[in-house]
């Protein structure tokens, strides 16, 4: 039996992407509509609240291409709050206009590939890793990933100590992007269809694209990794969420 | 010819994942709402009558993520007795509100790669387990999955000993979660596109990911394990049934 | 070139799964319930006609879950003849409330994998298989495959002979299941998108699942075979359409 | 860098499958419904005309099974005619009560793998293949392929010598066919998903099984054909359209 | 860790591929219709402006086969703009009246795995090609792709040098199109789901299918390439909208 990694979990993780039905949209009045508006800015409004009680965190993306029009990426100490967030979005008015077209279910993750000469939760650092306030960076990128199992390419067929090489050697690659680009990992084995959500901020875009090309050529990902489907989008302020829906 | 392994069967079991379509549930007046709800109720009342008879068991799962909004999962002794339950779901004022998203038919399954020295009917610890009642856990984790049959990674054609082996210590993890997760394994070959269905019961939805993490690095799951897609949900008690639909 | 095997076929086959959209078949008036119901037994009635006169069968069978509702499996000396029988229904007021969900298109097919020192259309026995009178068991099991070609695993590569005794002993486990369950084999190469469709017909249904699984274990399946979805079912006898359809 | 075969190109083709949406087609007037068959035998009658100028060609067939309902398969000089071909279908009356379902874009193509020891388009005979009236056979069967790229069965690495034996071995099995099939290739790199379409044509719907059959056991289809789903159909002769399409 | 290419980044692109749902377009009234054509050319003639800014690009294409029915593929400095192009379209009426059926991001890209010995931003010739204005070629043909990372066949394992190689003898094929064929490259890592999109660019469509399936022979597309999706079109002038559009 192989040596399992280590991991540290903190709050749990929805992405929910949205697509929005401009043709009803548009067929609504726009008293209905800036009810609808008023409604889902009165959700945020709560979302601000639990965020600065440090009970959790959010962040609201536009998806550029037709993937989605929007992206809710919600933090929560228990998978019950989650639920009710969904749940109490989709009872909404504005939910009436959307399409639910991709969501993932997973919980932010740290795992001990790195030396572990410490007690990881004694580490303000790590807490705050575990428990993240969401950037409001100009541009998000999220990807799920599994690592491989086929043929001669299975990561859990290795040894940890060669793992623990190849994860170092990756982190270093990130590490360079420091400042450009913050990296949020959510674990979602048992939780979710791949085995890890990356979601990625950064005020410049093209960051993204030079970290993932780099460290493709990484072994870690080169041989190991399988990669899912990649959204990428905008930041969307509260502010701006009238413009969006604007329709004349 | 390779030795098969000798199963014992129990109830037969069906997974029924719903949608709910948020928006022509809204536009329904209270009334008929109300009638849907306590329709539903009557439904599950029914069923707890089977399982105070220990004619059957089920459980309700509310399913976070867009993948679904709850899940049903009913076993009985025969698959006429699922198909007339799905029909009477169909047929009633609810289901004209959901959308069947996902369902699994497959039956409780124990293998014998145990050591097989009593007669297992005879047990009344396999017979609970043949024919269980299910949990009211916090949270419920199902996926379906295969053994894989690839090139050097063929399970299929291993010698029993080695299957027997390998399945003893997958078994040996499980057992350190025993008392936090409670696991019922359904076989589907014949029945449904993958070969197993595993349905995981927790009060702590982290035991999931850490039990199914630690598994996938153990040579049965890292070689052998395809997996499905995985659905995580939480408890929906009776008198929650009401709370989850209520819209203004 | 490789040696094919030689085939035998009978009579052209379709598979045809519905699902039932039970919403709008509750809108409807029972009046219009009620016709269509006749309208289908008067197709099932004239399908009674050519089979008691041998020029084709057919059966009915439920689906459980969510994959359909119901299935018609069709036997019939031409595809005119089956083309003819599907837009007959098509155009019936029954399936205005039901949506196509997968069909099969095959011919029934016996291979000569076996010994050929007989003229095989002479045998009253092969013409029975070739031309068969479907039964009316309690349970039906359909799934297409492939003989796999990939890598090493290569079916259509191997000399004929190790074809006939893989052939030979896969066909002995079968055997083994004689009087438990009826066998249906179709060739699809040309036809459809897998090589063969499998109907099995059983008074218990948990003799497919014996029988598939035992005979994943044989290398025929182990490293040859590739399967399709399973769907998995109950006889529907005509006079429990009605009750099927009943709503109130 | 690896040798290509040389091709010679002819019309560019068209394959456009259709379902026809029943319940609304029935919804509809006798007079709308006669109306978009007139319309609909129009489009065919230019079509007629076209190829009675040997300016194009044409096929009609229904479809066997729920992938489709009916196929047209069209060829002409350019791109431009095909996708003008398609807009008029798509503004009629008829399009109106069909769903598209799948379609394919190719172009006629002959490959140098035999010998080249003449100018080909000095040859009538094959400008007669380049620029094929198509037949009126009884059946039809259409299916996309590539050739496979995949570790050590990789056609595109393979020399051109070992190509074109293995593509004269693969013709020898089409010309035992003769006579009774009809064979249209038609080449889609960078038009389509697929490398090829192949197009059959036979009065005898079971020689399409037994060519695609024999052919599977020859090492280019054995090792390196990949194929999409196949279509199999019924000739729809201009006075037939209307029974097709009559309903009460 | 293996050296990642070098790559110079221009702008960011939008495929936007659009089906038209003619039903409702021809239920419109003329009025509406016109309304519609008139605000859609308002649009590119903003994009026209843009374009004659030199501050980004665009092209309109019809699509061949029942993919798509037109394809927008925008250029534009930041991924804001893309964004506020999709919205502004979809918000618009002609909008209503289709499908979005598939799109892509990414940026124009130039790889340096040719000669480094000068400052590529010095250099109006790659100036040009990272700013592309896109050309009225009669014909697209656009396709996204993968490096293979698959077993003995993984791009991304490969030394600089052999890359470079096989890149080199790979733009040797490209250079015979010279005049024939232009190409433009976007990088799509981190930003799509493949790594690249290939738009090709011709006045002879054929010359495509010559292109690629000569490339399909070279080893960085044999053993290395992975293709999506090809869509194939027409180029689609300003004065040919309204007749695209034109419904009786």
């Amino acid at each position: 039996m192989n040596e399992a990694a280590k991991t540290l979990e903190g709050w749990y993780c929805l992405h929910d992407f949205r697509a929005i039905d401009w043709t009803t949209w548009k067929m609504t009045s726009n008293e209905e509509r800036q009810a609808a508006i008023q409604e889902f800015l009165s959700l945020v409004d709560k979302w601000n609240g639990v965020q600065s009680e440090k009970n959790g965190s959010h962040a609201l993306y536009t998806i550029v291409g037709q993937k989605a029009d929007f992206m809710m990426m919600i933090l929560r100490p228990t998978l019950e709050e989650l639920n009710e967030i969904e749940n109490e979005f989709n009872k909404s008015k504005l939910a009436e206009y959307t399409v639910p077209v991709y969501s993932y279910v997973s919980i932010v993750e740290l795992s001990n590939y790195l030396p572990s000469d410490q007690d990881p939760y004694q580490s303000p650092e790590i807490l705050a890793r575990l428990y993240p306030i969401l950037p409001k960076a100009k541009h998000v990128c999220f990807y799920p990933m599994d690592k491989r199992r086929q043929g001669n390419d299975n990561w859990y067929m290795l040894p940890m100590e060669d793992r623990r090489n190849m994860m170092r050697s990756h982190g270093m690659i990130g590490r360079q992007y420091a400042g450009k680009v913050r990296q949020v990992i959510t674990g979602s084995v048992g939780l979710d269809d791949y085995e890890w959500g990356v979601t990625l901020f950064s005020d410049e875009a093209l960051q993204f694209k030079k970290l993932v090309y780099e460290m493709r050529f990484d072994e870690v990902s080169a041989r190991y990794g399988e990669f899912g489907a990649f959204y990428i989008g905008n930041l969307l302020e509260e502010d701006q969420v009238a413009k969006l829906l604007h329709v004349n």
